[in-house]
């Protein structure tokens, strides 16, 4: 078992990566503070971890309830982080009670909500089942729900007790699931560990045959990444920002198909190769190198295209909503190399809608399909 | 003007007392950082105030939006709180907009919240215009709404960035709202202030003839000692509590009838007794001192019965709900004299039932009625 930790004083807390460790029981209890624990799952994922997570915890010494949501962002609402607080309130849960969350990036952002705001703030511990939850959303304490008006607008900052990432989850992965968790794991490379990018074109295949080793190297490393940046930058002030990568495009991409069709991995997936389309254009990065991001964003089993219908206007009035907006102007990750991004608003509005202009032109085929 | 500051190093924020301060353009400027202003009220307080709040600002300079809500503590919920979020979001509203609470403690908690909450957390002002937020909820950061199974029980703690408290509001209060503020007021001498207690006893009448001197003095020691201790204890992990003497009680009684029939104040108000009775019960209040504490309480007009459908059981039931409800018992917050609460589980059980049953016994003419 690998043990990165988050850094942040009094709130520090440990990531626990490895396989089989769904299977050690006790393994929650130092990170339990109260009798009370709300494990909280989906329809997916619970026939699948749902025992193993409750084999975790001594039924004599802990009240356990457990809560089954449906599964998909398009759930990730205020209905249904209401069901959360339903679930406590029905149970007399108290303020030293622990929620656990149990699935994907959706389940641990509403959780986390739920956590951040029952009572004004309680405990939770993530467990994610995804690749994309362990290497990212579940570390660094960003929780919160999306409005049909933009994604994740309502939300807190709260950070977890612990993270388990068990890697034998993964093997329940789908491909799909997989290749989004790999946009993320990409992105700590584009955005500040070159050395990791380059591991990554070589373990690119190894990674979709989920081998153990190289799988459990791309988490370990993609938490330390993560961990040492949520560390210098806990609310987002600065070079947290940087985390964003591709997620201002990614995230018009998933407003404009209602968070149903595309996964969070690949709309970030074709967002970073727009980011990377745009540094270009701007020459900051070398033509070489965008073709490095596409190849290996090709390999991991990403669409390098956005919906046809999203045509350059709207996908522009869907980034004008986005968080980093300030003073009307869209604030973007953008790259100086591999391993080297920056944030700037100090771009010609003009690049950038060229940019979107000739992505729009692009082949159909390169996309979802969608 | 007299400034009290709440201290709690780079949270920390002042609240200004004083007549006419809702006429001092300006007043708002060195609190804001953004210039997109959400100014949110109710249909009772907009007619009144909301023209001036907006004078406070420069058109010229700040993007000022409205919101008006309906008015009341039944409207505290999720629901309304979305509201909040749908006109920040249609407006365009970035991370470095302010909202501006304009109203009562329904209104406080709900805009805290919802600028908790909007995109991981957006500035907010308080501008009290009841004597209850006047000296207590509008300082301290406690933000929150209501679920149909309990009082505040969704929330969070965000520290506002000032707290505007115009004495001249308090003429337009009806004298319900007047004495349910003084509550509030009260219960600042009964945990910790006896000297103040004293002084209430030799006002009260002064302060009910909304004598300015009166409500200011009354307005700014109660803050005080409210900024004290939330500055001992921002997140209510011990001495904060004490700020509780009378809610469990009270909230039983708010959650009982809805949150429609009863206003806050009023119902920690009779709580307040109730605790009293059960220090005398417990041989740790003087009974002479219970009698001065109901004597101060009935002259503000405040009601010292709770309903009279609400038996010792049922009252029993929604105080194990209560958020101070720590391994399913109920801690309480009791006297041990006048400006001497503890906060304590080590009581006879059956002296809180004894307790209830003698004041489920007592005439209804010393309640609301209702």
């Amino acid at each position: 078992m690998d043990t990165v930790t988050v850094d942040l004083g009094e709130r520090s807390y440990p990531i626990l990566i490895g396989p089989g460790l769904l299977g050690r029981r006790g393994l929650l209890d130092p990170h339990l503070s109260g009798h009370q624990v709300l494990i909280v799952s989906n329809t997916t994922v619970a026939p699948l971890y749902l025992d193993a997570t409750r084999a975790l915890l001594d039924p004599e010494r802990h009240h356990i309830e457990t809560l089954i949501l449906p599964d998909g962002e398009s759930y990730k609402t205020l209905e249904t982080v209401n069901r959360i607080y339903d679930a406590l309130l029905e149970h007399h849960f108290d303020r030293r009670c622990t929620l656990i969350a149990l699935g994907g990036g959706v389940i641990g952002d509403m959780v986390g909500f739920a956590a951040a705001t029952y009572q004004r703030g309680v405990d939770f511990i993530q467990i994610p089942t995804t690749l994309l939850a362990q290497v990212d959303s579940s570390v660094g304490g960003k929780t919160g729900v999306n409005h049909p008006l933009g994604k994740n607008m309502i939300g807190a900052f709260h950070q977890p007790r612990c993270v388990i990432a068990d890697t034998d989850t993964l093997n329940t992965l789908d491909d799909r699931q997989l290749s989004a968790g790999l946009a993320e794991v990409i992105k700590y490379g584009l955005i500040r560990d070159p050395e990791f990018f380059h591991w990554q074109e070589r373990h690119i295949q190894a990674l979709l045959a989920r081998d153990t080793d190289a799988l459990t190297h791309a988490i370990r490393r993609s938490c330390e990444d993560k961990a040492e940046i949520v560390a210098a930058d806990e609310r987002e002030a600065g070079v947290r920002a940087l985390l964003n990568l591709g997620h201002t495009f990614g995230h018009a991409i998933e407003t404009a198909t209602g968070y149903r069709h595309w996964l969070h991995g690949e709309a970030v997936g074709t967002g970073m190769l727009i980011a990377a389309d745009l540094s270009v254009r701007l020459g900051w990065l070398d033509p070489a190198d965008y073709r490095r991001i596409e190849t290996l964003i090709i390999e991991a089993g990403l669409p390098t295209r956005a919906p046809a219908d999203l045509d350059p206007d709207r996908f522009l009035s869907l980034m004008a909503r986005d968080k980093k907006v300030q003073h009307g102007k869209i604030r973007l990750i953008l790259l100086k190399g591999i391993g080297q991004a920056v944030i700037s608003d100090d771009y010609d509005p003009e690049l950038l809608r060229e940019t979107l202009e000739a992505h729009h032109a692009l082949p159909e085929h390169s996309g979802l399909g969608i």
